[in-house]
């Protein structure tokens, strides 16, 4: 296996209760939000490259989640975040996840080494 | 609310164990490979405007993963079955889910209607 360069990290809250398939469908909105937001970019062609790597890890907060979101774009990192449209499960608005990358792992790692896996 | 008219539908085996943040990585990969390969269609920009909306459904075995994205195919539906690179949970190269779309929500209901919610 070659070694991974690069990744997109998604942030998801757990503290909603949202069920496996809600959290499946805000991440894929998530990833493709960011890697819409790239295309074209060097970072992510890299990431292209690489596989796509994906970490999944767990916000406790929406607090927590806003705070890493803004600590990564103050690194100068993309970032998404998204919020639900409300159809089903939590409110309309609801701040569900995040998006960082596609970066340089390292970059990714250094905001959010200490977030456990979802 | 406006009327939703395209979708992107992931179906996701649920025989393999695979956990949630695992689940929601592959389900992310499907929809980026399907965003990606849809970029520039009209169906593709249709999705967007209605806010990419995505359905995340349960497959229970390989086979009936592969029988709906066979079908799905051979009505001219986009699709993408994603491998897993095997680094955690399950082995290399297994069909975890596949992506369905973006298309016309009916177009799609008339393959996967019979499946559950994940």
């Amino acid at each position: 296996m070659s070694q991974v360069e690069t990744k997109l990290t998604i942030v998801v809250r757990a503290d909603l209760g949202m069920g496996r398939g809600k959290i499946a469908a805000q991440a894929a909105h998530a990833a493709v939000s960011a890697a819409l937001a790239s295309l074209g970019t060097a970072d992510f062609r890299a990431w292209l490259r690489d596989g796509q790597p994906k970490v999944v890890l767990r916000a406790s907060s929406a607090e927590q989640l806003d705070s890493l979101v803004a600590l990564a774009s103050a690194e100068g990192l993309p970032v998404q975040v998204i919020h639900d449209a409300g159809r089903t499960q939590v409110a309309e608005g609801t701040p569900t996840c995040g998006a960082i990358g596609p970066a340089e792992a390292s970059r990714i790692d250094a905001i959010t080494g200490e977030l456990p896996l979802l």
